[in-house]
């Protein structure tokens, strides 16, 4: 048993949003998990170990729910000759674009993608991220997706931070099926699902929901194949058109719809009734200069929890700050500091189905971030800054 | 003397643009000085104490050439009331807006300032920068604002960089003055300069030339007084209207105007004629979302040098990482990674008037950052990431 004294806590554990802040707070640690937190007046272990820490602001350990971290290469170049006036038809030509990221994750070995991965991951685990989400979908064949999902496992055995895992094969058409559609699905989608569940790979199953990508009637017959197996689904949807993808995947009980710009009122409406969350990626929005924003105050009217992500990927967000991730979900699209820091925490856990975690309550994971800072709000307003004192991981300071 | 061998150089030290890359090389460092740097092949001096970096990316010690990094309180909630829907009457009522930022800084004394601008020097030292410049006009009664000089002197005291003070008290009118502009002009800005110049703490004089603060005709008067102490002048011009002020202050042989958004063809032809920097700042563009881009091009096609800063400031850019800064001048004003580069190494020394820094030459200050990348693209293609791997300062690993 573990006392962690002299603490202000941002709890999260209000169901109403809000930090449910507690100054001269307490929290009680027995294990991997939290057994008691409140006001240190009422502390029920007095005479257990006790920590102390210094007024400081400890919330739930930051959970980043939606990214494509693993991935071999790199495209700074490609952004340098974009911004040196290269149109799409020289990138491509030069051998940019998605492409250019799946050639290289097939190529790398599963030791160069998870060492390139850890140094992303790693500005992650320093903000204090204690639970992310990792995709497959620069394969596009079976073999190179099963690759990408173990090194995703191997990031949760190299470093202390839990890793959910999301099967997207379904992420853009190669051209080897570019006449072959329904054999794309079929083969490597749905097939190498089946391989991937076998080996304990896959969390949930994901797609890119878009004209550019695959349709609602695609996904539907991917998201049904993952029903049969048990395995949750969320989907990339509305993020540059309005297909009625996020109603079709609440539909099948999604647990979230991700991106959303071009989200309608059916679309809200569903989610409402599903319970499914909303993923807005800021990073991607800034990346892409977009100025179609999410309906934000459509999804609150109708009650739909809203959660934040680093969207990580090496095309459409760069991005490997969850910390910015929030300043941006304020900044760009309005949110306020504490939805932002409910998006990276209560919510984020709940968009991947994880109820053991995103609040300081009992019961909860002793997954914790404590910060040097008076305010929460502070972890929104500020940018490129990083005010992480320590992590707690499972109980244990790392 | 010092040798740094097996390195990749980025020298900017190519008058034309670029990053004048050399792989192979190596230079040598005698005192606080750049003795030679070129091809290893070629080093002059075989026999010199000699540090291997691995193939690393060398640049220029980074330059932050405008911020606002000393000032008292905190400006957190009053973000958070304002994406909470309180309006600028309410926000000014529970005390927020600049007289805020000026009430804390009058209360607070040098040792509390000097703490808390510590803190966020320290977020630039850890990216490499290796040169700061700090505005004094959060006072706005003289004993105040040489109170922040004194504090940003001593930050080059108490941290291995060189600091470049800005005397910026024509930076809003407090309100004592609201009916006697005349008065705070002669009384505080004047006067005080007279005063924090035989103090030695003024390297150069500025000012904010807006309708919401002071006039082309105002700031005219203080940049005239500026001449008769042999000061160097500088502007925030164009950021909200086009008055007419870079012009001005080009005529004035400014080293800089900084901000630009409305900057027309007039104002660029007087900055392309003076030589005057234009010192764009995407951080207060992007936390103010707007919308009108500073002329790019046209700087580009006037051959206007361009320099980026983080303009860290608690009101419209709470922003202290210069390498998010040079993300943002690429991702929302399109100049290239190289641009962005040179806008914070050889163009930001030139807006400080400094010729002895910003590139990799023989007889430059040896202040050098090295990186842990392959090419000088990733620092602007990636977004909150820091891949320092060491700083030199004067010719010491710091
Ligand atoms: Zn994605
Ligand atoms: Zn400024």
């Amino acid at each position: 048993m573990l006392v962690l004294a002299n603490a202000t806590l941002a709890t999260m554990a209000d169901e109403t949003g809000g930090y449910a802040l507690t100054k001269a707070a307490a929290l009680v640690i027995e294990g991997d998990r939290i057994l008691w937190a409140g006001p240190e007046s009422d502390l029920p272990h007095p005479d257990a170990p006790r920590r102390d820490l210094g007024g400081r602001l400890v919330t739930p350990g930051l959970v980043d729910c939606h990214t494509h971290i693993v991935f071999g290469g790199d495209r700074a170049q490609e952004f340098e000759m974009r911004l040196e006036g290269a149109g799409y038809e020289e990138i491509a030509r030069a051998g940019g674009g998605i492409l250019s990221t799946v050639r290289a994750t097939r190529d790398w070995d599963e030791a160069r993608l998870l060492e390139a991965a850890l140094r992303r991951v790693d500005h992650l685990l320093a903000e204090g991220v204690t639970t992310i989400e990792v995709k497959s979908g620069y394969g596009l064949d079976v073999e190179t997706e099963l690759k990408m999902l173990r090194v995703a496992r191997r990031i949760g055995e190299e470093r202390k931070i839990h890793v959910v895992t999301t099967w997207l094969a379904a992420h853009a058409l190669p051209p080897k099926y570019k006449d072959d559609r329904a054999g794309y699905i079929r083969d490597v989608v749905i097939k190498g699902m089946d391989r991937a569940h076998a080996e304990g790979l896959i969390d949930a199953v994901d797609g890119f929901c878009e004209g550019i990508a695959f349709s609602v009637a695609e996904m539907a017959q991917v998201f049904d194949h993952a029903a049969s197996l048990g395995l949750p689904v969320k989907l990339h949807a509305e993020q540059l058109s309005d297909l009625g993808g996020a109603a079709m995947a609440a539909q099948r009980s999604a647990i979230s719809t991700d991106h959303l710009e071009y989200l309608g009122a059916d679309g809200i409406a569903a989610m409402a009734q599903s319970g499914t969350v909303a993923v807005l990626l800021p990073g991607a929005f800034y990346t892409l200069r977009e100025t179609q924003y999410p309906p934000v105050q459509g999804l609150r009217d109708a009650g739909v929890p809203i959660a934040l992500a680093t969207d990580a990927n090496p095309g459409t967000s760069p991005l490997t700050s969850i910390l910015l991730t929030m300043n941006m979900g304020a900044t760009l699209f309005r949110l306020t500091p504490a939805e932002c820091l409910t998006g990276v925490t209560r919510h984020a856990a709940r968009a991947l189905g994880l109820a053991d975690r995103g609040a300081i309550a009992p019961g909860q994971r002793a997954d914790l971030a404590i910060w040097d800072i008076a305010h929460p709000a502070e972890l929104t307003y500020r940018i490129g800054f990083n005010p992480l004192h320590a992590r707690v991981f499972g109980g244990e300071f790392v």
